[in-house]
C-alpha cells in the first residue's frame, strides 16, 4: 500500500495529508522502510522507531528554513522520504547511491553532516547562536537517542546552553524499554501541568518559597539506581542544567508530538521534549532483535533472516573466542567497551566474565583513561572500540596509556574500508594517528591466527599495544605462514627476487592476490608481512638488495600511514630501490561496497598489479 | 620559620606534628611554597589553596599504599613536600630537575600522571575496579577541581561510578569565589546533617516513602540560574548521579577535611566530598589576581611583580590584536575558547565583542563541534587552544569540521615545545596529528607579522585552516619578507645554491641562524619558508637543482610530521636530493626550558650546522 505514500514527492508534501490520515502514512513508510532495507540492508530498528517523530517534525517545522539535527544520523530515512528522496531508498547506501547517514550536499532539508554520537546539541547550539548574529528566527531542533546523551561531548554542550536566551529544542528520543513503559497516566500528567502555564507558575511559586525561607535546602531526595536514565524521569536533572523539560511523550502519537513541539517552540531558552519510542516498531522481527536490526545486511521479510548467511568468521568473532581464552589463563585480563558489546564481539566474554567486562556507554574517551587507571593497578586491559571511534581518544591514548607506558591494549575493529556506512565510519586514519604516539606498538594481522598471536604477544609485551582488524570475513589463507611474533619483526612470506611486495594487515592477502597475478605472468616477487607499523628495517635492509622495486601496500591513508614511514626509512638508510606506495588517497571516501571502492582506488590486487607493471616497464 | 617543616623529611612524616602545630605547619608550608616559586617560576595559586586539603588527606591516607590522583596535577606541590621531594623545589621545572606534575617515576606516592583536566575520576575509577578483582582494600581518591568538572571526561567517569559497590572517594576542590562564600552556618549544619548516620536513615526513609506513594514524582524543584557550580549546593546534582555528597566542608580547615575524609572512607560507594578553598590563600598578590598567578614566572616576593618583565611581544598578543581587527571588519568572526581566554589571548575580544566570543569551559571536544555548528550557520569561527588540549577534540576537527569543509580556523597556541611544564604540554605532535586530516589547510607562521597574514589568509579562504605558533616572544626578524600568502605555496627567503634550509614556522628563525653560521664559514645555503604542512612541490622541483642538500626543520615530532611529508614528496618526484630531516625526536620529551631542550635533542642551530657540516662532508 503506498496510497498516502505516493502523495509525498518533496518536502513539506507531508502537510496535505489529512490529519486523520497520518497514521496511516505511518503505517505506509514502515512497510516501505522495510521493503527496501530488506534488499539494501541498513540501519532498521531505529528508523522504524522514529517515524512518528520525523513526521510530527515535519508537520510542525518549516523545512529546509528550520533546521533538525539528527544524532549519529542513522534514524534519518523517514526524513529522507518526507524530503523527496524516496527514490533514493532504490540504492540506499550502494556505491554512487544515497548515503544511509543525514548529507548537505544531498540535501538542504539536510542541515548537519552526522554518523558519530553526541554531537548534534553542540551543533545545534552553534546554530543557535549563529542565528542570533545574524537576527534570523527559524527554528533548530537536535534530536538526540538516550544512549548519545551519555557521551560527554553531549553533556559539555548541555552545560553551556544553560545561558540561552534564544530558543533550542532538543528532543530526546528515548528507545529504552525500561523507559517507555512509563509513559501512561502518570507521564501524561506530568506533561501536561509541566507545559501549561498554570504549572510554570507553580512552578516558580515553589522556587521562590524554598529560596526565600531555606535557601540551600532541596526538599525532595530522589535516589537512583544506577543510570542517567532514571534522573530523566521527570527531567530533574535537565531543569537542574538550565533546560526545560517537557515530556515524557508517547513517541508514536503524533499528534501528542505535535502538540510539544509547539509548545516548545515558544520557550527562550533550550527546551527537551523527552520522547518515548520502540526500536524496532511495527515490524516483529525487529521489535523482538532491535539489536540485530540496528544495522541489517539483506533480509527474507517473512522471517527476518539474513539473506546470505555468513559462513567465514570474521576477525570480531576470532577477538571474540581469544578473549575468553586469554582470560581463562590470565585473572588480570579485563575488558572493556564502549556501549559496542555485541559489535566488538565481547558478548559472550560478557557472559563468561561479568566482573571483568566493562560497558562504559558511548564514552570512548572515559574507556580509555578508565583503562589506564586499571593498568595503573595492576591490571592488563583490553580496549575494543571501532577505528574511527578511537579517535574520539586521541587525548587519552597519548597522555593517559602511552605517556606512562601503561600494559593497555587497544583492539580496534573496522580499521579499513568499512563499505556502505560511509565517510564518517571509514577506519582509514588509525595507522596514522596512532603512529604519532611516542611508546605505542601499532600492529595489524595478515589472518585469523595471527590476531590470536598479536593478541597474545600485546599480553606478554606489557606495553601499550594496538591491534587493527578489518570488518568482515577474517582471512583463512596462509595458515602455514605463522612465525612467532617478534617485537618490531616482519614475517616474510615468499622470498624471491625483483619486487617487495610489503604489507600490512588486510593487504597481506591482497599481496597474495598481487604476488600469484605477476606468477602467472612469469615475474618473480617477494611478500612480506609487516606486522608493525614501524619498519622492519634491519630485514628490508637485507632484501632490498635483491629487489628494484618495493611496493608498500596499506588500508589507510599514506599520509603520516604505513607507506610514509617505509620511504622515509628508506631514505635515513639510503636504500636506493624504487618505491611504489599503494594507500587509501588523502581524503574522505564515501560509501560504498569496500569491494568497489578497493577498485575506484585502484587498491585491489588488479590495480595494484597493474601499477607494478607500468612502474616496472612492463605495461 | 621552618621549624616545623624541618620535621617533614619523608611520606607520613606529618603524622608526627601535633594536632595544634598543624595551622602553623601550613604557614610554613605557604612561606616555603611563595618562596621557590618565586625563584624558579611555577603553579602559584592553586597549590597555595590546597595547603590544608593536602595535609588532611596525607593525615588520613596511608601512603604509598592509598592512591591519590590529582586531576590536572599542578595542585599537587604540597603533596611533594609532604612526600619527601622538598629538596625537589631547588630546581623545580627546570631541566633534569624536580617536574611540576605528579610522575610516578618520581615517586611512589604518585598514582597517576596528570597535565590535561578530567581525567582522575576516571583514572580512579579504573584503580577501584584493580582493587575489587585483586581483592585489596587500600582507599583511593581523586581531586577535582570545580573547573575541571566540566569537561566531558569527568561526566562519562561519573556517569559510570553509579555502580560501584566499593568505595571511592572524589574530593571537589571548589576555589571560585561565589562558592566559598557559601561556606558557613548552613553548609557546616548540612554536612552534620548528611553525614550523620541519623541523617542517612532519614534519607532512605524519604525515598522508600516517595518510591512506594507516589512512583516518579519529585517533591522538591529546584532552578539554577547559569552554570553546573549552582547544582553542587548541596549536592543534588551528585545524589542524582549515584554519588554520595558530602560537604560543603572548609578547604582551610584541616579536622573539619579530616573528619569528611574518614566518614567518606566507611561508604561503600562513591562519595564526593565538596571542599571550598581560596586560590591563592595567604599570599595577598596571589589571593588578589589568582589567574596571573595561576602559572607564574619568577617574580619579587614583596610586590607580586615578575622579576624579568617581558619586553617583547609574545604570538598570543598579537593573535589578541589581530582578532580585534578581523573582528572590527567582518561582523561574522566569532572566537571561541575553552576556559582559556586570558591564555590564548581573548581577554581584549571579549571586552570588546562579548557577543561573538564563547567560553566553553574546559570542553575542547565541544568547542570544536560548536564551531561547527556556527560555520554550518554562516559565521566566522575561530578556536583557539593549545596544541596538545587540541588532542582532545582529534575526532570532532576530523568528523564535524573537515569532513564537511566547514570553514572553521584553529588558533593553536603553545605548538611546539613549551619548556616547564612537560611531557603533558609539549606542543610537538599537532603537524602530524593534524596533517592525517582531509580538507585540512595546516600552517605555521615565521614571525609576527605572518601570524596575522595566515589569520587573515584563513578567513578570507572559506575552508577550514588551522594555524600552529609557538609559546613566547614574536619572532621580530625577517619583516622585510612578507609576500602575499598563497594556498600551498612556500616563501623564498634566501636563493643561494648547495644548501637548501626548508623550515616551517618557528624554526625559520632557527634557520636564519643556521644560514648565518654558514655563510660565515663561506658555505652558502638557501632559505625557504615553508608555511604549509603540505610540501610545496613545484617550488621544490624547480630549486633542487641547484641544491645537494635538502635541510627539512620543524618543531615537531618527526613520524607523520613536515619533514616525513618531504621525503614522501622528494621520493614520488625521484628528486636525488639528499635529505636531512631535523625534527623533535619520537618520544615524550620532558619538561625544561625551550633552548635547553632543543640543544638536548640537537634542534638548535649550532646542532643543525654541526650536522650539515658532517653530512657534507666538512666536519
Amino acid at each position: 500500500m503506498t496510497k498516502l505514500l505516493d502523495q509525498i514527492q518533496k518536502t513539506n508534501d507531508i502537510r496535505k495529508i489529512p490529519a486523520e490520515d497520518l497514521p496511516e502514512l505511518a503505517e505506509e513508510i514502515r512497510e516501505f522502510l522495510v521493503n527496501k532495507v530488506s534488499v539494501t540492508g541498513g540501519h532498521l530498528a531505529s528508523n522504524l522507531g522514529t517515524v512518528e517523530l520525523t513526521m510530527a517534525l515535519h508537520l510542525t517545522l518549516d523545512l529546509p528554513k528550520d533546521k533538525i539535527i539528527w544524532d549519529v544520523g542513522h534514524q534519518s530515512y523517514t526524513h529522507k522520504i518526507l524530503t523527496g528522496r524516496k527514490d533514493g531508498f532504490e540504492n540506499l547506501r550502494q556505491f554512487g547511491g544515497m548515503s544511509g547517514f543525514p548529507k548537505r550536499a544531498e540535501s538542504d532539508c539536510d542541515a548537519f553532516d552526522t554518523g558519530h554520537s553526541s554531537t548534534s546539541i553542540s551543533a545545534a547550539l552553534g546554530m543557535v547562536h549563529a542565528r542570533q548574529l545574524r537576527g534570523e528566527n527559524n527554528t533548530i531542533v537536535a534530536v538526540i537517542g538516550d544512549g548519545s546523551i551519555t557521551g560527554g561531548l553531549a553533556y559539555e554542550a548541555m552545560n553551556n546552553v544553560s545561558k540561552l536566551t534564544s530558543n533550542l529544542i532538543i528532543i530526546l528520543n528515548d528507545n529504552n524499554m525500561s523507559i517507555s513503559e512509563n509513559v501512561g497516566g502518570i507521564s501524561t500528567y506530568l506533561n501536561d501541568i509541566r507545559t501549561s502555564s498554570g504549572y510554570i507558575h507553580l512552578r516558580d511559586k515553589v522556587y521562590y518559597s524554598i529560596n526565600d525561607n531555606l535557601p540551600g535546602v532541596v526538599r525532595g531526595i530522589r535516589k537512583t539506581k544506577n543510570s542517567l536514565k532514571q534522573l530523566m524521569v521527570p527531567g530533574m536533572y535537565f531543569e537542574q542544567m538550565g533546560i526545560t523539560y517537557l515530556g515524557p511523550v508517547d513517541g508514536h502519537n503524533i499528534r501528542a508530538m505535535q502538540r510539544a513541539i509547539e509548545r516548545a517552540k515558544h520557550v527562550n531558552k533550550a527546551v527537551l521534549i523527552h520522547v518515548c519510542t520502540k526500536k524496532g516498531k511495527g515490524y516483529t522481527p525487529a521489535e523482538k532483535h532491535p539489536s540485530r536490526f540496528h544495522g541489517t545486511s539483506p533480509f527474507e521479510i517473512e522471517t527476518g533472516l539474513p539473506k546470505n548467511p555468513k559462513k567465514k568468521a570474521a576477525y570480531t568473532d576470532v577477538f571474540s573466542t581469544v578473549m575468553i581464552k586469554l582470560a581463562q589463563r590470565d585473572p588480570k585480563i579485563v575488558a572493556i567497551t564502549a556501549a559496542m558489546a555485541d559489535g566488538v564481539g565481547l558478548k559472550r566474554y560478557r557472559n563468561i566474565y561479568p566482573d571483568r567486562f566493562f560497558d562504559v556507554g558511548i564514552a570512548e574517551g572515559h574507556a580509555v583513561t578508565f583503562a589506564a587507571g586499571l593498568a595503573a593497578g595492576g591490571m592488563k586491559p583490553v580496549v575494543a572500540i571501532y577505528s574511527t571511534f578511537l579517535q574520539r581518544a586521541y587525548d587519552q591514548i597519548v597522555h593517559d596509556v602511552c605517556m606512562q607506558n601503561l600494559p593497555v591494549i587497544f583492539a580496534i575493529d573496522r580499521a579499513g574500508l568499512v563499505g556502505e556506512d560511509g565517510e564518517t565510519h571509514q577506519g582509514v586514519f588509525d595507522l596514522s594517528y596512532l603512529s604519532t604516539i611516542p611508546n605505542l606498538t601499532v600492529m595489524a594481522p595478515k589472518n585469523k591466527w595471527e590476531l590470536s598471536d598479536m593478541l597474545k604477544f600485546a599480553v606478554a609485551q606489557g606495553t601499550p599495544c594496538a591491534i587493527r582488524y578489518p570488518r568482515g570475513e577474517a582471512y583463512d589463507g596462509l595458515r602455514e605462514y605463522r612465525e612467532k611474533i617478534a617485537l618490531g619483526q616482519a614475517e616474510v612470506i615468499f622470498e624471491e627476487s625483483g619486487i617487495l611486495l610489503y604489507a600490512i594487515g588486510s593487504m597481506v592477502k591482497t599481496a597474495e592476490e598481487v604476488h600469484a597475478r605477476l606468477a602467472e605472468l612469469g615475474i618473480p616477487s617477494s611478500l612480506v608481512n609487516a606486522r608493525f607499523v614501524t619498519p622492519d628495517e634491519a630485514l628490508l635492509d637485507r632484501m632490498l638488495p635483491a629487489h628494484s622495486l618495493l611496493v608498500t601496500m596499506e588500508e589507510n591513508v599514506f599520509s603520516g600511514g604505513f607507506g610514509e614511514h617505509v620511504i622515509a626509512c628508506a631514505q635515513r638508510n639510503d636504500w636506493k630501490c624504487d618505491i611504489l606506495p599503494v594507500a587509501v588517497p588523502d581524503r574522505f571516501i564515501e560509501h560504498g561496497a569496500p569491494a568497489k571502492l578497493k577498485e575506484k582506488y585502484g587498491i585491489d590486487a588488479e590495480h595494484i598489479a597493474a601499477k607494478i607493471l607500468e612502474r616496472t616497464g612492463r605495461a
